[in-house]
């Protein structure tokens, strides 16, 4: 302290109290950077006798620092320089610049980046999409849904419009233990919490139910949300491999003979991206553990529905009701902006999960909520996914046989049971960032691998999404693809640019 | 380790080998309780000079031990005992009771446990509720929302219910910058970001802005989700008292001296819920302190436009854009349950925001979006305001009125300048808990003051929402709190309770 501060020579006669005096020289040391932001002082028994001044002008001094803002001061912990300091006389009221200083820590997440970039729809109508994993708006029940509504409004009034439960509106959550009795998601009302869309759901499992510090194991690649969610809880989110069986349970047992674990993430039904299903085998084993190693499972059901091979399975949930979370909506199959989802769990959990909610949102709007109410208790929702899951199908179908025939080799792809995606392994390797701002250029789009994975995984990868290409446009998206992956390859052998 | 678990004796001529021995000796020690959870086990390499056994038999009985799962082990950290026991063979596939183990440390928020129970109505009709401080839904705009509704479908198709930009569809946000140059908020729709009600924009400034350690001041008392939302930062919360011009601002003045603030959150126009204005001087202060310290205000209107004295003030923001997040939402004024709000802010502090936004919820739904854009550009909120303010000044007056005669000096309360709420002094001391117990025995709902409080105030306060109650019933329902009040105090001076 008194090395870089020289209080030795107080003029005790001067006109300025000696009060003064050291309030001066603590300040110009401050403003001149002597003293660093987040500095110690003394204390002011040390100041006073080193000084050789009486205690009470050494606490006068300290006092008057901190109304002026060069120093905080905290009960048991001493007086330091403050860390912020005091802005430039030019900023003016809506100077932002200071806001660096004093936000959190939180890089960028890339995979919450590559989200948002996919909520913005192309506004060239050239354009092709395989960056959006919805259903197709052309195949909305547009006019089941506005007929519901009008029903709501007609019948219940200024109801349709009050606060509600942050449960969820009772009519909507007995209907969805309907659906979940047959599903095997749920079977008693009190196990539903509607949410604001799955990816509510998500992120209140990662509140409620993880800490900074636990390890959360994750399907990689899996959707972009779940693991931001789980990223910013603070906990370790590992990456477990995906393979044609869905997760590789096997390499889960590795992973929990190292770790306990908290929560294990997954789709056991219409992967995303890879369109997989969990092996009965695998879903077994899967569920033993996590009674034998008292671990949550999240299993999101949104793609659930949307099957093409095998039919719809029954979910996880029922044969481990007090494991598993599940996460579900209507994002995927009736229309993505109503944002209405759900989830279901029980116990201690579920009661944690309805307290997130609560001070998430308060509740899921309650006009939305009737209006799906309305909707499902009139029996229009298996007819819907009866008309759309074929017309699905024909574009999964012609995407995988356009990819074969324009790329063969060069990709290694999957043919998903469920879904809305096509995952791709590109070979040889190339770089699939530049790949995707290449088919940008070309009027393509497309999700990079790295947003869908938890750690790198080294090798090229796309996620195509078929849903809302029109039939008649997928052989010319995947033509724009070979060009601009013709055009990387070429910039890479040339040297232009490197593989990163 | 050695004192603790007899290794000594290894039996070199047995039928079964050293490590399944070894493994024996753990998993016992581990089952009795003589290695507890979370208990460190030697290195291998000590374990084996120990025993007198090979390295790789050690690093055998620790992998088969982790695969049996009595143990964990890390790189570089070591190997452990299990901290969460594996079940019991008698726990069927539903049990719960595992999850207590496991589940973070949460104790539960007092405000959010109020906050919850005040969304359910009563079901007696003959019930009256104070705790609701929500626009009577006998006053909603329904009419006018069922035709925008209808409007939106007719005219947008799909459209309606889509997915959107996570800041919100561009026409609402445009007519919410339009009332925000009107009111002071915002001038430019890059500023706002549609959120699911105002509820949701204070939680997201939690978790975009606030970090573990942070100190942020609050007005105490305040709204509970106010509380809860900063509360869950793991920051520090330090409660501001508030009189009749608002925040106390010298206070904070004080606190500022003594720590580094992150964040100061208050209600500058009708504060919920002493109903009081923060005084132009101390506006100009707390700004001006904002700039001098670099903390971000958070300043809550959703009452701003309920007003009974003195007519809408500016807000605070356009004095102090870039410090200054607004929060606010229709939830006090056309309904409580669309969840509708917005917030406003500048900088990277809206870029945080924004990301928040998109990992809570992805977006506000598009329908309610489009409905409440065409409500506004209808013009109908203004004659709505104009409407429905006098109706809640009559509440305000006959509640007041009837305190002052049936509790006289028993009460101490401010006349509110704006809002739905009266806060009350009840004198002398009375158990607060105990009163608001007595009086729903007697078919009354109010608030505890501790709910609304940072730090308890130690005196009995309660909140009285007029807003929900009929004009003829309020002085009804002061009978009653009279009633449960002289019920506490007789049992209190015979005794019976004590105030705690």
């Amino acid at each position: 302290m008194s090395h870089k501060l020289d209080l030795t020579d107080l003029d005790r006669d001067a006109a300025t109290s000696l009060t003064a005096q050291l309030v001066e020289r603590f300040r110009d040391a401050i403003d001149r950077g002597e003293l660093g932001p987040g500095e110690k002082l003394p204390t002011t028994r040390a100041l006073a006798e080193e000084v050789g001044v009486n205690h009470l002008t050494a606490v006068r001094a300290y006092r008057r620092l901190a109304e002026e803002g060069y120093v905080t001061a905290t009960v048991g912990r001493g007086t330091f320089v403050r860390r912020v300091p005091p802005p430039a006389a030019a900023d003016g009221p809506g100077d932002v610049s200071w806001q660096a200083a004093v936000l959190p820590e939180a890089p960028p997440s890339y995979p919450n980046q590559v989200l948002a970039q996919s909520l913005r729809l192309p506004v060239d109508p050239d354009a092709i999409s395989f960056a959006h994993g919805w259903p197709d708006p052309a195949l909305y029940p547009v006019a089941d849904l506005a007929a519901a509504t009008r029903e709501v409004f007609d019948e219940l009034g200024a109801d349709t419009l009050t606060y509600s439960e942050p449960a969820g509106v009772p009519e909507l959550r007995e209907l969805i233990a309907a659906r979940g009795r047959e599903a095997h998601f749920a079977s008693e009302p009190e196990e539903i919490v509607v949410t604001s869309g799955a990816r509510q759901g998500l992120d209140l499992v990662g509140r409620a139910l993880v800490s900074p510090g636990d390890v959360v194991a994750v399907e990689s690649p899996t959707f972009m949300g779940t693991l931001t969610s789980l990223q910013r809880t603070g906990a370790r989110v590992v990456g477990v491999p995906v393979d044609e069986d869905g997760l590789d349970v096997a390499a889960l047992e590795r992973l929990l003979a190292r770790h306990e674990v908290k929560l294990v993430a997954l789709q056991s039904s219409s992967h995303n991206p890879t369109g997989a299903d969990l092996s009965d085998q695998r879903r077994e084993r899967l569920l033993a553990l996590a009674r034998e190693r008292s671990f949550f499972v999240l299993d999101d059901g949104v793609y659930a529905t949307v099957r093409y091979t095998g039919g719809e399975r029954p979910r996880l949930r029922a044969a481990a009701p007090g494991h598993v979370i599940y996460v579900d909506s209507l994002s995927k199959t009736v229309a993505g902006g109503l944002r209405l989802g759900w989830l279901a769990a029980a116990g201690p959990a579920r009661q944690r999960l309805l307290d997130e909610k609560l001070a998430a949102d308060m509740h899921t709007s309650t006009l939305v909520q009737h209006v799906v109410a309305r909707y499902l208790a009139a029996g229009h929702h298996e007819a819907l996914l009866a008309a759309t899951n074929p017309i699905y199908r024909e574009r999964r179908d012609a995407l995988l046989e356009s990819l074969r025939r324009r790329l063969g080799d060069e990709v290694e792809v999957a043919e998903p049971r469920g879904g809305h995606h096509l995952w791709l392994r590109l070979r040889p390797e190339v770089d699939e960032r530049l790949l995707v701002a290449e088919c940008l250029r070309h009027g393509v789009g497309a999700i990079p691998g790295a947003a869908m994975t938890a750690e790198p995984l080294g090798q090229a990868h796309l996620r195509l999404s078929f849903s809302m290409v029109p039939l008649e446009r997928l052989d010319e998206g995947v033509r724009r693809i070979a060009v601009a992956l013709r055009a990387v390859r070429r910039a890479q052998r040339q040297g232009l640019v490197a593989v990163s």
